[in-house]
């Protein structure tokens, strides 16, 4: 077994997400095509959190991808944020435009203006919609799922008569994110509110779940922001409240993105390839004929039966009947992250027993004909669990506390490279400046992640500057 | 009653989508926003046809939606075609590219591209992919749902080792969307060939199903295309073949897009408003509880009953408890298209019986509660046939055989214009020259819509030439 993962984890990425045929690179920067196996997994989560708005009934819309320039004029943390990263329409066949357009990073200036239009009274709040969406940030450092050019994602816009109400709603679907991600995903989230620094461009408060992948690394996974009345200002959308005022709406907004699958993929993938949790595996049982199965019909008839007895319990199962050899479908079917494998041959028929494999276990498994679909459905039920239960427990034996000062933090990080570990997650004190940010980014490349809404321990002293301590803070290197 | 949709059809059309709620117009040229009751049309076509696909093993996939501009140069006719109408982003940030992008209007170019890479041996033919996806013309003339500059569609791109495959594929996909579009739209088309002049740019042959609106215009539907060899040398698809040798593909592409949303609002839109195929219908029946309900919280008992019993049977069904009076309500649910809407309040408690009343129909009727909910799960499977049986007889009166010449196309035409009546589809003869083609639009406006795989009868002379017709052919104005 090679041990690429450990060595080079960057490389190993690419390479695995390539085996598993997720994705093919394109002719257009930073852009990637996203193949079936890996669309796949989208519209999985498309399904799950579909349903969690149709909870909510918060439905779905459709608005242009195209932005005038004027729009981003109107909220001007939101044009500075963006700015660099935006692609311009300046041209339609061979005629220049009057304004360009942009190709949408979000849509909170689309949309505050329609909701201008939309919102009249206190009646038709709270108002709350969301969109399945390509989105553009021409980002300089890309990287297949994890970054690209052009990215697929949902995008939440509510507005509501009252503070409470919006901070209410940003929270809640933070919790539907964490659900998500943790119960459908395996990922377990941090959950916590960022630095002024790490803010969306025209947010109040930002929040996020950050994940730990297993470089240590944090991606950024879902966020969740309150827009007080930025937007509302900029975008003018009032509404005559029960005491004849006109008032500025309260505005949220929320997403995740196509980087969900790289983040699942850095989270659960060993040294043989993918690892899928069984709720999201486009396949989540191989049934592999061995030895000479060919000669003997009943092989293929007991097989077939079997998976049957699966379809009939909703769970995705497929044969795999082709020449290949049984070594070049495990390996085959391991690469692409199957959650579970079946062998049968002659020795299983005549023992009436099949062979069971785990993708995330070593060991093979002899059990019985009878009851087999319970066990699997069982089997595939235990991994879903100890996908997360293992990711948990590799965040815990990364996560440190008792760094207290930036040199410690430095020799943290050279101890962890050269034994070639990961320097994980770590909690500091800070002062909540920008000073100790830039100071810490400047010296190791770790940034603030969050400031976790329960933290661990209470840090009490800035980790540059030695004052007090105003919150507690996660770091880490992120993607 | 109004008789808006008889005297001015076109405000008609706006006024009934923007009652029902299911557009806004945008600030950007040509687009307009898909409001939730518009866009949840979409998801249920989309829904839908995804299930044809599954039985086909079409798998979804997702490609960048720019293209760069030396791919267009690639397919001489393509680029011709679509040439006028791209967006173009030449610009990132304050950056300007060395190639510019176009904003895709279909995707032959870029999935060719990729297929040149992922198609190497016999073996992995066909190759059949599908993506939903949004896309620009920018035309000059838009119309919401019918012409957008930027509109949702699916486009499947398919390869295969032999022209015969090909042609089977592009004609076995025009089928499902015959049947997609007849029995879950409810709406008749006509299958047939596009003339070489209509014919989609790169295409070999293309194939339509042009359907009739209301006021006796034509909109194509759906198309599907037959690319031969023309894409598959451009852009070097090539395979290794049983017999060692190396082969150009055969390639094929179709789409359908929102534009069916639109065509559904003409075919079935009345002077009430909207009228929604069951089938479709976000909310199938509306629950509205009349005279002093309020004061009797029987009433409500029940209809919360009727609203399980029919969610048992998978009926959309709302209880509109509003403050409104029924009067509001009936007129709001009738201009929303809801197929059907009951009537419950007191007397009818003491009768224990309802009033149904289907949205195509004129009359209202009781009905005992006991077996309602068989009762109207009938009622919307009758409405479902009867709107494409009625839509079948509106298109036989509207079908003109007679017409032989092009001073006869004019006087009928003229005709229908005095007695404020539709020219609706003309067959004709054809000698096969765009000539006449060229004469026909611009003495009457008419267009070849397509040559019939059925015609009613053969026609034998063309209309303008008078020469022997070499083709019968539909023409009529479209949309
Ligand atoms: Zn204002
Ligand atoms: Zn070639």
């Amino acid at each position: 077994m090679s041990d690429l993962q450990k060595t080079d984890f960057s490389k190993w990425y690419i390479q695995t997400i390539q085996n598993a045929d997720l994705m093919a690179y394109s002719p257009v920067r930073g852009c990637i095509i996203f193949k079936p196996d890996g669309y796949e997994l989208w519209e999985r989560i498309q399904e799950r959190f579909n349903a969690y708005l149709k909870t909510q009934k918060i439905r779905n819309a459709y608005f242009p991808m195209l932005i005038p320039k004027h729009f981003f004029e109107k909220e001007e943390e939101h044009i500075e944020g963006f700015a660099p990263e935006l692609p311009w329409v300046t041209q339609v066949g061979n005629e220049k435009l009057e304004e360009p357009y942009a190709l949408r990073p979000t849509s909170e200036t689309m949309i505050g203006n329609a909701f201008s239009d939309w919102i009249q009274s206190y009646r038709d709040l709270p108002y709350e919609i969301n969109q399945w969406a390509n989105v553009f940030r021409w980002e300089k450092k890309t990287l297949p799922f994890m970054r690209t050019s052009e990215f697929l994602w949902q995008e939440g816009h509510t507005a509501h008569a009252t503070e409470e109400d919006a901070r209410k709603r940003t929270l809640s679907v933070l919790d539907a994110y964490t659900d998500l991600i943790e119960n459908f995903l395996d990922i377990p989230v941090y959950k916590g509110q960022k630095t002024p620094s790490e803010r969306f461009a025209g947010a109040v408060d930002t929040y996020s779940a950050e994940s730990m992948m297993r470089d240590g690394k944090a991606v950024q996974a879902g966020t969740s922001h309150y827009l007080g009345n930025n937007f509302a200002e900029s975008f003018d959308i009032k509404y005559l409240d029960k005491d004849n005022q006109m008032k500025h709406v309260f505005t949220t907004s929320w997403g995740i993105s196509t980087r969900l699958i790289g983040a699942m993929i850095m989270e659960h993938g060993d040294e043989a390839g993918l690892v899928l949790p069984p709720a999201i595996a486009p396949t989540q049982v191989v049934l592999i004929p061995v030895g000479p199965w060919q000669k003997n019909p009943e092989i293929m008839q007991k097989l077939t039966a079997l998976e049957e007895n699966l379809k009939a319990k909703d769970i995705r199962v497929q044969i795999d009947d082709t020449d290949a050899s049984p070594g070049y479908k495990f390996n085959n079917w391991e690469q692409k992250g199957a959650p579970m494998h079946v062998e049968f041959g002659p020795r299983d028929l005549k023992n009436n027993s099949a062979v069971i494999k785990m993708r995330d276990l070593d060991d093979k498994e002899s059990v019985s004909l009878d009851g087999i679909g319970d066990r699997i459905s069982d089997e595939l039920k235990t991994m879903q669990k100890r996908l997360l239960e293992s990711a948990r427990a590799r965040n815990k034996a990364n996560e440190y506390y008792d760094i207290d000062t930036l040199d410690e933090l430095k020799k943290h990080i050279e101890t962890k490279k050269s034994a070639n570990e990961t320097p994980g997650f770590v909690l500091i004190g800070w002062d909540g400046t920008e000073e100790t940010e830039a100071k810490i980014k400047e010296a190791t490349g770790f940034t603030t992640r969050n400031i976790p809404f329960n933290p661990p321990m209470e840090k009490k002293v800035d980790i540059v500057s030695g004052k007090p301590a105003k919150y507690t803070v996660w770091i880490a290197r992120a993607y």
